[in-house]
């Protein structure tokens, strides 16, 4: 064994967790990489923990020998965040799994980080209650957290920002702390659990979560709605936003996405850009948004409404979406998604997605476009042969145009993926000298830089 | 004049700012304290600056010298936040008061931090749409923002913590960053916006406010309910609250705040705990809304329905209410208010306010209730005789109580009035571990301990 960081950890890491440390090869690559393109070495080894303060204790010995540590949730990051760009300890945390409390009267309940949305969704289900984020894959909370996801449902629920209430976190150097509280607002000092959302497991490894959960809604309603172009599409989303018509989802899938859906989810839908939207609320208030809504869609040159008013055909239509990933992906067999997605205010959406599409046209790659177009936020998933270097070169290209017009247009890189090593080189464009200062923070809380080295921030080691 | 660190500043302060730079032992005495009991020291300076570029300037002048600085809003602040401590510098905010931009497409205000909440909605109002954060006090937005304050609409549109999109903070060094982006949501790196806002003046100075606006609901609907105890008022708070109908505000009025309130607001109530409750939405949906609420007030023994349906008479009420804490000192003329918040899972509500009562009753002080109850949010006005010092040590051991068994709650030590001087005692209590960690931030981003010294963290000078 080479006298790696790592190496000097492994014995003492060993009496710690027994056959719960990994090193055997598969399991090292299958802790390489999440579901994108981005590839980077596999770890050294694989820690699988149980409890917080067993990760606590990992930390402790990582300190001391310098052994980079990155956390791994179920491995759906799509910028390479799990990937151990220094090799190290991929700190697994799928034996993590236990959901410690559920307070239907607060609504909220307390899980480990291995926890899945879809695993705690079933637990709820029979009490009325629902976790509303809902990225596409069945992602765990920890990660979630990490990466500050969101899913079709943020623009009523709100993202993982302002879904997480409480954190337990290990730090770099092996204290366990508690971030915020059951309590649904607090003035009582800086707001650590927001820190630590969106922070990648560059600065602690959340070992306990909080979340909000709501209450199913009374009742449902969802439609489909296909436009002649996106930027219909776009004009009625922001018509509605700006009306206040609180959909609780509105999503776009451009002409490419419905043909792959409807060849991976059978959805039969006519090959032209939809949007597949949901209200949620009461009896009446749900029939009147959806007439509102079918009012502005119309404006918009909306037609082929088609209201899906069963429960088991709202499923299908919502798994579809879900699924677009993997829609996408088998429109061309065999190739790497590179995957990017952008953010912007809504009055720029119709701009952006327009200019997106006929930069795509140009690039010549194929590219379906989603969108959680509600916030503004809509993907790329670029398909590109991974035997062929100059694709993966086009689409870093168009990834630019896309992500650079977001900024111009006061938008951000990434509005649910996350930075990992995808989007870094965009961060000092994106936050000036505010970039220097979230360093600063990383410095602090991880003076050795042995969380997630290379992601997010600066370097610091 | 004395050799400290303020006088060896002045001369260049001076240069920079001309007139700006007072030193007038009248507005010195102004700048002395906030709307509490909260006591201490006058500045040895006050600043007016009119850009961020000067807020800046100062900055790099300051920390040269290391004379402390306190940032000032309107002085509405309830913990004493803008006692300077250390005296220095205190950094009024005030004419830095120009609404930048309001972008109606985005739902979305560019401010300074002196335009205060009156302002800027009275701006908003022709354009159809608010700024919903409401704090008793017409504060400004900068003050706001760094104590993530809130009010009575919160339990709908969220806190500061939610309506802030984006901040520009100068910074220890008088380096001047922007966090965050117009975007609805990020995934861009650390959550600087939400690290700043309810710092209190202690990381950084806020020199310009991004904040979310809603449209202005098309149908609005407001009533008061009085109830034989709070226990009743609070069980229908909970029940409304798990009962997911949306309320848009729900308030609290114990006995003697309806007293204080009938004397100085000419409200006309029977005198006995009420709450206040508005539903915003459609004309179906907040029909719907208020018919549900009134079968949940009657089963928990409300009575007394008045509904204002006429918008002077709900703005009356809402005046009240805001009102709150003058109408409470009217009661005692002559008194201070001692005031403290506390917020707890809902759940826990009906039990901490009747424990709350009967400590009052128990103390022999006079203190009305009021609370912001759908986030389980409540505060107390202990009125004190500012000369009988027997009265503020029996003020401070009943406020003790309450934020004590918060804490033994899981709730938190204030819900929206922050830490300033008054609550600093209780955050090791609060946040154990997490303590340090923000102490550790502080020492980062200020090293010189010039930022609001002797608050919310641990000093650091």
């Amino acid at each position: 064994m080479t006298d790696t960081a790592f190496a000097r950890s492994a014995e003492r890491l060993s009496n710690l967790l027994g056959d719960r440390l990994a090193t055997g090869e598969s399991i090292l690559a299958l802790h390489a990489r999440g579901a994108s393109h981005h590839a980077g070495p596999a770890p050294e080894g694989v820690a699988f923990p149980e409890t917080a303060e067993e990760v606590a204790e990992i930390l402790k010995i990582c300190v001391q020998t310098g052994c980079a540590v990155t956390p791994f949730g179920v491995g759906s990051s799509l910028e390479g965040h799990v990937v151990p760009l220094q090799r190290g300890l991929s700190l697994d945390m799928s034996r993590m799994d236990k959901i410690l409390a559920i307070h239907p009267d607060d609504l909220d309940a307390v899980v480990q980080p291995g926890v899945t949305r879809e695993q705690l969704n079933a637990d709820l289900r029979d009490q009325g209650l629902m976790f509303a984020v809902d990225p596409g894959a069945n992602a765990t909370l920890g990660g979630m957290a990490a990466t500050r996801a969101s899913g079709t449902n943020a623009v009523r629920y709100g993202t993982m920002r302002e879904t997480v209430l409480a954190l337990q976190v290990a730090l770099a150097d092996g204290r366990l702390i508690r971030t915020g509280g059951r309590a649904r607002k607090s003035s009582a000092g800086y707001d650590l659990t927001r820190l630590f959302v969106g922070s990648e497991g560059t600065l602690g490894v959340i070992t306990e979560v909080t979340v909000r959960l709501y209450g199913r809604p009374m009742a449902v309603s969802a439609a489909t709605v296909a436009f002649e172009s996106v930027e219909g599409a776009a004009q009625a989303t922001i018509a509605a936003i700006q009306y206040g018509l609180g959909v609780a989802r509105i999503e776009l899938l451009d002409q490419l996405q419905i043909r792959a859906a409807n060849a991976y989810s059978d959805l039969g839908l006519p090959e032209k850009p939809h949007l597949f939207v949901e209200f949620h609320g009461t009896e009446a208030g749900v029939a009147e948004q959806a007439e509102m809504f079918g009012e502005i869609a119309a404006d918009c040159g909306g037609g082929n409404f088609a209201w899906a008013t069963r429960e088991e055909d709202r499923n299908k239509l919502w798994k579809a979406r879900h699924d677009g990933y993997w829609a996408a992906k088998a429109l061309r067999p065999g190739a790497e998604g590179f995957v990017t997605d952008a953010c912007v205010p809504i009055s720029a959406l119709a701009e952006c997605i327009a200019a997106t599409r006929a930069d795509i046209d140009a690039s010549g790659l194929i590219a379906p476009i989603v969108g959680h177009v509600g916030d503004g936020n809509f993907h790329l998933s670029i398909l590109i042969d991974p035997n062929a270097p100059e694709e993966l070169e086009k689409a870093k290209a168009l990834a630019s145009k896309i992500n650079t017009r977001a900024l111009e247009f006061g938008g951000t890189v990434t509005g649910e993926h996350g930075v990992g090593a995808g989007k870094r080189a965009y961060m000092q464009a994106e936050h000036g000298d505010a970039w220097a200062v979230m360093g600063d923070i990383k410095r602090t809380l991880d003076p050795n830089g042995i969380l997630n080295p290379g992601k997010v921030v600066p370097d610091n080691r």
